[in-house]
């Protein structure tokens, strides 16, 4: 039987629920990424994040390739109980497959573009083989 | 001819991506929530959040019932392109329908239960006149 916690999720047709990771320590937004009823229960069941690959069509624990592991501290679910948040302690230096702290490191700016306003932590190439995660 | 910004992004196939509220100053996630472009144009325009409904099928600008508006301080974008991070000036005591500060006032316990971690900050029936927000 699913925990009650999982009764209370709305996953979409796709079986998909959107969810949020933030570091736990300084609460930036690390990035946003998918899990399925199974990946969610990895998640907790491992204590680090599993997502489901929507492009790849497979599971994918965040870490596995580049040790960027994310630790789960706290869960949460919002309102509608169609997003998941997820707070954590990130591994290695960053989240993000370019190379970065976060998946956002462009911001807009007055004139409609945009900037990169964070510095590169690790360089991808060395990190990732297959540049995938 | 859309902003460059505007150009990076991937909208789904129903035209929309999500995009994740933040709080500027405490660092708190507020909620998410959807927009498509002219959304997402809108909400850079009048400088709050302006997103799309997917149940009411209408452009809804956060606080138009409640007084409770995002103003918009920072826009992001992440790598794939596919979820955007707004930083905000919440007015009003909080972003969620429910009367609380952030959306997700739920916490998943070691059980598999979960408990509401916030209190509420205003009440809902007063707030809101229908309870759409």
């Amino acid at each position: 039987m699913d925990m009650m916690f999982i009764q209370k999720l709305k996953f979409d047709r796709k079986g998909l629920i959107p969810v949020i990771i933030q570091d736990i320590n300084k609460g930036k937004v690390l990035m946003l990424a998918y899990m399925n009823k199974e990946a969610l229960k990895r998640t907790i069941k491992l204590g680090k994040t599993c997502f489901w690959s929507r492009s790849r069509k497979k599971y994918w624990v965040k870490g596995e390739e580049s040790g960027n592991y994310q630790i789960v501290k706290e869960i949460y679910f919002d309102c509608d109980g169609d997003t998941i948040l997820i707070k954590v302690k990130q591994l290695g230096k960053g989240a993000c497959h370019e190379g970065y702290r976060s998946c956002f490191f462009r911001k807009m700016i007055k004139s409609g573009n945009y900037k990169i306003i964070e510095k590169k932590v690790f360089d991808p190439k060395k990190v990732y083989k297959r540049n995938t995660e």
